[in-house]
């Protein structure tokens, strides 16, 4: 499986790591990529919120039919005190309205890029929390995580991408005010 | 100082415990204690958000100028799939409203009772996360979570109340389901 990663941050490096430890091709699509046909069956769009409607507005027709994957937190870093979506929704209902055609999932904004590289928080296996409505698609990226030797977390429909983006703007909170560390956060144990 | 916890359930006993495990006196008041006066200098409310209301009807003005603590996990029980509270709001907040005169916390709703017992969730010590608006507040309960045993995370403004509950019925999700157990859930990590 060929897996495309917009976006070249830590995030991006992070997850393209991920895959690639799993066996998976990467394709790693940076902004002078422009380009660059997407190829991959999953795709992870590893950019900021803010820059996401842009991807959308340049790659949106070639994602079609395709899995993609919203990692984003869409935090209002004007306050740091509250989410830009609005309250009843999530960045990744938002994004999925905008990409009728895709299966859009959430997953990957519960996880700091440290823990997906050490594979660990603190001593507790990294967990990668999945949300979505295609039971298929969570099971494609699931075992791709795992494949790459983290846990992964079925956390339920699309509507819990709302939770996930409250648990990931937390563990930020959290992280900036030095309560805990960029490697440690939120794990998940069962 | 004397704890007041109104709640004889898995959760107000567990606090109870928590409490006296620190020294503290614990007054541990059930719906028959009706006539009883609150004289804890921090009052728990360890009842479902359902049934809050109700106390601060019978208990409201003996609540004032006392710290009160919010542990619910608002959650509409009819559907599993969302909260009853506003969703730009908090239980927390909704109850700090009715209680102005009260200084109100969130806490105890990111731990299953079992955790608080074992004082562990899996192998990560169990910690507390404390979200208000009143710093003093904050210090005084925090002292008594890890005099018990326990860690304490001071989780910023009542306004974190919002993201708690979200984490609180993420957990609550996974357990229902099976992904985790009510002995593990998510562990702060440093």
């Amino acid at each position: 499986m060929t897996i495309t990663i917009i976006g070249t941050g830590n995030m991006g490096q992070a997850i393209a790591s991920l895959a690639a430890k799993g066996g998976h091709s990467v394709q790693l699509l940076g902004s002078s990529d422009i380009d660059t046909e997407v190829t991959g069956d999953i795709v992870v769009l590893a950019v900021p919120y803010s820059a996401v409607g842009e991807v959308i507005a340049q790659r949106g027709s070639s994602l079609a039919d395709r899995v993609v994957v919203d990692i984003t937190n869409p935090v209002d870093f004007a306050t740091f005190d509250s989410l830009v979506v609005p309250s009843d929704s999530s960045a990744t209902v938002e994004i999925a309205s905008a990409l009728p055609d895709s299966r859009v999932l959430k997953a990957f904004n519960t996880t700091f890029a440290g823990t997906l590289v050490s594979g660990t928080v603190g001593t507790v296996r990294t967990t990668v929390l999945i949300a979505g409505d295609d039971a298929d698609a969570k099971s494609q990226l699931a075992a791709i995580v795992t494949a790459g030797g983290l846990d992964a977390v079925d956390a339920g429909s699309l509507s819990r991408a709302h939770e996930l983006e409250a648990l990931g703007f937390l563990q930020m909170t959290l992280a900036a005010s030095e309560k805990i560390t960029w490697t440690g956060g939120f794990g998940v144990i069962a």
